[in-house]
């Protein structure tokens, strides 16, 4: 332990005093009650300040590699595990779990179950909207201007549902917008719809509980589910939307998601009777409406259709919405509307699980839609993706035909559903269009039915119009190349 | 339904008719099977344009309040719920469950058990650094030249752990501050504490699986385990650490959560003959150890401990750390290191339950690190939080007597303890100061064993010099109150 091997570690003196000690101890070369050297000594022999050797001798009794004595001075600690508490279970180690780590049923499941596309950018990724058309510029100054000289307050710890002129600026904008009843005092403000879900799950179900989701439906909303332990009960769609059961078929559910404005991912509008009597059903058995809105600000024909929520007054129904869809994904914002009488809970539950924060971020957005920039945003971001729908709807019509357009779909949303054949093989198709630099999604895996139909969703908001023609054509081929008969 | 009507809503005219006419509709004004007058009809005796009426009416078909019948015209849609589903279940309507809103009871108990403060700012709130000293202007350029010219793939979804720049940012800070033994690819980027043991809980423990925790320990860590239905054993923490059960007590639960750096909130340094023992149980047992090391970067004297992580090579642990502490909690980011066989799990499961984002955020801090920023930071807020903790502690000794703090913790971290005599009620105490402008925690509340030891947790991190000896003398003021005897 001398001054070369403590220059070759080429760390300060003390830290390398230190470390050669630690080392010898871990590795036996020092064994327990081995009397250190009194410290003055050491130093002479080492050449360093005595202070030097203090400081580490300090260091390794803080850490309890040493011990001392009083008037006897520092040894070397009993480290080694003690093998007392092992006693019995010494033909455990060999078949230790860690070998081959196990998850959880649940996680097992989920991980098998994944369905989140390392690909999030390019034709025709579906539900990504054009984020290079975000005025990021505008948005910038705004950050910049709040990081100036930040309240303290701001950079804490959040509490009570998000950013009080937020959660006004989102409450406006859903009044008007969305015909949602509501004031600020029953938002929370969410990382986004899984948060949302993950709570609304939590608070209100038991492990246990049912929930009916649609069928075809959102991957992401399943998962969540599974992990709370909520049962789920898919039911298909028509035409109308979600297909309630006969009175007496199924027992009534906890829970009922619904896409009403939009269903995803097949574009169905829920028709008025349909939401009426989905309502007045939750209200008699004790359920809870949770209605995903997520994308309903992009309808390129007619207004936008107004919220489950604000059909009736106290309507059963927890409304959720995000920001990935109007502004960007990454800014992982998203927003629930409670009833009043869960609000206070819910604020609550939200603060103790996750520990809110991100107030910068929320008084940006908060200024960004007070002075008028969100909805003149929505309205170009709605002009612009209802070209690129007709462009593609056009394309899709010219190489194959309007019957391969699903037929349920609205003049609305980020994506288009592009029904295929049974006997193609959509998943295997859209892993062959990645090979090929075009991102689509099987719709099959979309279905908790089989068999499901095949078709693929095809997202264009995020797609500049010249690059639209030259992915859907390497897409025709990929068709082919698959044996599909693509001529009409 | 004339002009005067449309007029009196102050709303486009399109708007005003569709609106007029949905109403109407809703309030059974218009009933079921009314016919619409042909549009052109309506136009004239509005004096408005056809194309008015025609808007109108295909927003009113596509919300489905009307339906068309080739050659005879438009019929008000019956859109009364279907009251047929609803037979044999009249009688629900009386006790319908939306009267009262019953949470579940993981709800209930979450929210019963909050503890979340909603005061996150101010003298002695523990855990919070001192935010006002964040270089935000040396942040925020950073931030505003990434908005310069954003990548679109920086403002989508994120996949895959985090933003691989920052992973590596954190993989060299942790091996060299905290003796991690690591590489970016073991590394997941989280929101924060509460996150990664969500994640963890999930994706390796079953419903009812059991979890060690040292007693006392962070509420929130209590929180997010019981949502996850794992059961918590509390095991009492002594001069070097959690105890462990001797051999044939207990049976071996899945996870061990320990905070060896910093023991939360006591701030016992675990010692290393604990450290090897619990890592030897563990790997016998097939247990992960999660180790929070939530704010070991401040140790006032020595060097910082080296994590529990790195003692060994494939050490059963799963390590995490968060920025909360280290530049501001507002951020929410964080970071797990995983086991390498574990690591694409858990990237995997991530995207799926979270959707990741929050890349230009990742971005930001990746080159704040990479410039040594967060290195030169976290040595000032060192230097100035060991002084207020000397200031802070010399007004205990002066006060109240050396006795009063509590003799287990090291000097570090961003609180003291103040031990108080057992027949003071620490939550009535910590109400009273609040009243006074004095935040303080009830440290009773961080035991789950009864009787649990009275005192208070003092974070002295975020308060000015100046401030320091007012709040104390305060607090000196509401321990006379409640008639605790602080003579010496």
């Amino acid at each position: 332990m001398g001054e070369a091997g403590l220059a070759a570690l080429g760390k300060p003196l003390n830290r390398g005093l230190y470390e050669c000690i630690r080392l010898a101890i871990l590795d036996g070369a020092m064994a327990p009650e081995t009397r250190l050297p009194p410290s003055r000594d050491l130093a002479a022999e080492l050449k360093v300040s005595r202070n030097t050797v203090v400081y580490a001798y300090e260091q390794l009794l803080a850490e309890g590699y040493v011990h001392a004595r009083i008037g006897s001075g520092t040894f070397v600690a009993a480290t080694a595990p003690d093998h007392a508490l092992n006693s019995g279970h010494a033909g455990a180690a060999g078949n230790s779990q860690h070998a081959v780590p196990v998850l959880s049923e649940r996680g097992r499941q989920l991980v098998a179950q994944a369905f989140a596309s390392p690909v999030q950018w390019g034709a025709f990724m579906p539900g990504i909207p054009d984020v290079t058309r975000f005025p990021h510029r505008r948005y910038a100054s705004i950050v910049s201007r709040l990081w100036r000289n930040p309240d303290p307050h701001m950079l804490s710890y959040a509490h009570g549902g998000g950013y009080p002129p937020l959660r006004q600026a989102i409450a406006e904008h859903l009044r008007v917008a969305r015909s949602v009843r509501c004031e600020p005092e029953q938002i929370v403000v969410t990382e986004g719809i899984h948060q949302a879900i993950d709570l609304v799950s939590r608070l209100l179900g038991e492990p246990g509980a049912t929930a009916w989701m649609e069928d075809p439906g959102y991957w992401g909303m399943r998962h969540v589910l599974q992990m709370n332990q909520i049962n789920i009960v898919p039911l298909p769609v028509d035409e109308e939307g979600l297909c309630i059961p006969a009175a007496g078929t199924l027992p009534p559910p906890r829970f009922i998601f619904v896409t009403p404005s939009h269903q995803y991912p097949l574009g169905i509008v829920m028709s008025l009777a349909r939401r009426r009597t989905l309502l007045e059903y939750a209200r008699q058995h004790g359920a809870w409406i949770v209605e995903d809105d997520y994308d309903s600000e992009f309808r390129f024909a007619g207004l936008p259709i107004p919220s489950l929520q604000g059909l009736q007054p106290d309507a059963p129904v927890i409304y959720i919405g995000t920001f990935s869809k109007t502004l960007y994904p990454g800014l992982r914002l998203g927003y629930m509307v409670l009833p009043r009488a869960l609000s206070a809970s819910f604020q609550t539950g939200h603060a103790e699980l996750y520990r809110e924060g991100h107030l910068m971020t929320q008084a940006a957005l908060a200024e960004f839609m007070q002075a008028g920039d969100y909805a003149a945003h929505i309205r170009r971001m709605r002009l612009l993706y209802g070209k690129r729908r007709a462009l593609l709807a056009s394309l899709i019509q010219r190489h194959l035909g309007e019957e391969w357009l699903d037929a349920s779909g609205s003049n609305a949303g980020l994506h288009l559903v592009l029904r295929l054949p049974d006997n193609v093989n959509d998943v295997a198709l859209a892993e062959l269009a990645l090979t090929r630099g075009v991102v689509v999604r099987p719709l099959s895996r979309y279905f908790s039915a089989h068999p499901a139909p095949s078709g693929l969703l095809l997202g264009f908001a995020s797609v500049p119009e010249a690059r639209i023609e030259t992915a859907f054509l390497t897409l025709l081929q990929c068709l082919a190349d698959v044996g599909c008969n693509i001529g009409h």
